[in-house]
């Protein structure tokens, strides 16, 4: 097993990193001394299926424990499963003493995060996550609900106390779910580490990576943005970096229709439109031809469908959350691993995006 | 006009304090120096009658704004009013840049305040407080909306930028209202300041009470509320205080139900009865036959109706989000200022409690 510890500005937590460390759930709870009056397990009903059951039994023989698990899926983020769960942690009688656990992917961290956030102002929650895109959200300490207008409107920053992440999980995910995960992964190369994505060119198809690999891109992903949020917790500066491939990423993942794409291959074609406009504004001198041929040999998507219009994705880049007074912000790379943020009106980002999808993508 | 810095560990805002000075709002909030690029105004309906047009057309001037009245009263603390305006904050297109302001008494400021605090994670606020009552929730960042299972059950830690406490409005409040705010201010007076509790114990009806005397009120409760709260943000210690005369005054206002009995005229029960076990347990040397008859005096209940029973009190105490593990904690005073924390099995308090109602209570 792997450990990190997170530093943020408001408090500083670990994250535990091994293959089968679920089975140490209990010690490792222990380890971090916290009251724990009661204890609020949260998961979905697919990942429930699997280890909801193990994870309760070793548990229970240390604290009181209430297992709920949530329909698996991004509706789950809804103001009505919220409402649910904190009925459910009412009348289970949690206190401001007890624990909320996250057990699943990015979706039952977002929900059961903001539950914890907000449940009598703010108790303490403890993630497990189950998928390699949950790396991602994580840590950072942000929570979210949607909205039925927009993903992600409603929420809060809220550390965990800990994350217990077991890369034996990941083992069993579907290849799209696998693909999904390892774009935050890439993103995270692209902007902080070269020699780790030259090691991630190396991977021929998703079903050829190994444990061993799984487990370097959890720790290293995670050290990245650990590194740029523990700088940034409340995103005024440079945490927009993670930002990057998600203008675009968000806009498709919206227009397209949620559950339509995944969030990696959304992210996945954004990164490609933003070294397209990296090479255009700053001369960025990366091979864009070989990267996209590589990611569209690991299945992701290689252009925005024809029939999603460009005035649609530039509607949606204008209600993005980071939007501010009808200027897009764009997180670009003058090489790997340097970031610059660059502005632009709509009218500009109309153009790089219409000559972006005339050269198909390329 | 009377101005007020608040220092808390997140950050440090102002309170301005004077008769008539919403109508200098515009450039109060200028002064703050906030981006403010959308205002939502957030208000109730009896308060819009009065303020609302006369704000709205003074910020207009300066800024977008969007004016909303909520329904006046207790119910619009519901999660259905939250995502109401929700909507409306996303539909006017406000963003992360932009400030929500609160007129209006308590609830207006729980709730404009909690939706604030979770809007894409949070945006600045601003309180215009338009009750005595008010007084108490401007200062502590505690915002909240109630779960159909207990009050305030929803709710975070979220600073104002400014609080502008016109005390003009004051004096239009029914006298029901300025009794249950002033409950606040006695309470604040017992804990902290022996002075000041000698100057009320001067009012010898609520409707004698001077623009003067309020200007007062408000400066030195928020003085002392901001005192404690600026040692203790996030409610560890010395900000249980704060608490005195509320373990019982929740439990009766839930028991009664909501809108059944004031806020204030609850504490001023549980104030009476604190005092009581105060002389039992600590020899608490305060002349309680003069306090309470003052209490009557002023209009506030002596003791609680007959038809409640003890034990229906006591659940309600043991589910109040400040017991831990069956332990009712008290606020206790030794002498007036002088505060201890006394933690009660449920047992002892029933029987504290049964013997002050005996005494009729007295």
């Amino acid at each position: 097993m792997k450990s990190l510890q997170i530093e943020t500005a408001s408090l500083s937590y670990p994250v535990f990193i091994g293959g089968g460390i679920r089975k140490n759930a209990d010690e490792l709870l222990s380890s971090l001394d916290l009251p724990m009056t009661k204890l609020l397990l949260i998961t979905d009903e697919e990942v429930d299926k699997r280890y909801g059951e193990e994870l309760l039994n070793l548990l229970e023989s240390k604290w009181p424990v209430k297992k709920v698990a949530v329909p698996s899926g991004e509706q789950a983020k809804s103001i009505d499963m919220f409402m649910k769960l904190q009925t459910e942690a009412i009348e289970f009688h949690l206190d401001r003493s007890s624990c909320i656990l996250a057990l699943g992917g990015g979706v039952v961290g977002d929900l059961a995060g903001f539950v914890a956030s907000t449940f009598m102002r703010g108790i303490d929650y403890v993630q497990f996550p189950t998928t390699l895109l949950a790396h991602d959200s994580a840590v950072g300490g942000k929570v979210a609900i949607n909205h039925p207008l927009g993903k992600n409107l409603i929420g809060a920053f809220h550390q965990p106390k800990a994350v217990v992440y077991d890369t034996e999980c990941l083992g069993t995910l579907p290849e799209k779910e696998m693909r999904s995960g390892l774009a935050e992964v890439i993103k995270h190369a692209f902007i902080h580490d070269e020699a780790f994505l030259h090691e991630l060119l190396k991977i021929k198809s998703i079903d050829a990576i190994t444990n061993e690999q799984l487990n370097d891109m959890v720790y290293k992903g995670i050290s990245i943005k650990s590194a740029i949020v523990s700088q940034d917790e409340r995103e005024a500066g440079i945490r927009a970096y993670l930002n990057f491939g998600h203008t675009l990423g968000h806009a498709v993942e919206a227009e397209y229709g949620y559950g339509k794409i995944t969030h990696g291959d959304a992210v996945a074609l954004g990164m490609q439109f933003a070294l397209f406009v990296s090479e255009k504004v700053l001369n960025c001198p990366l091979d864009r031809r070989q990267i996209t041929s590589w990611l569209k040999q690991l299945g992701y998507p290689g252009e925005v469908k024809l029939d999603t219009s460009t005035e649609a994705l530039i509607s949606r880049m204008l209600n993005d959350k980071k939007t501010r007074g009808g200027i897009i912000q764009f997180v670009l790379l003058d090489r790997i691993g340097s970031v610059r943020l660059h502005s632009f009106t709509a009218k500009e980002i109309e153009r790089w995006l219409n000559m972006w999808r005339l050269e198909g993508g390329e």
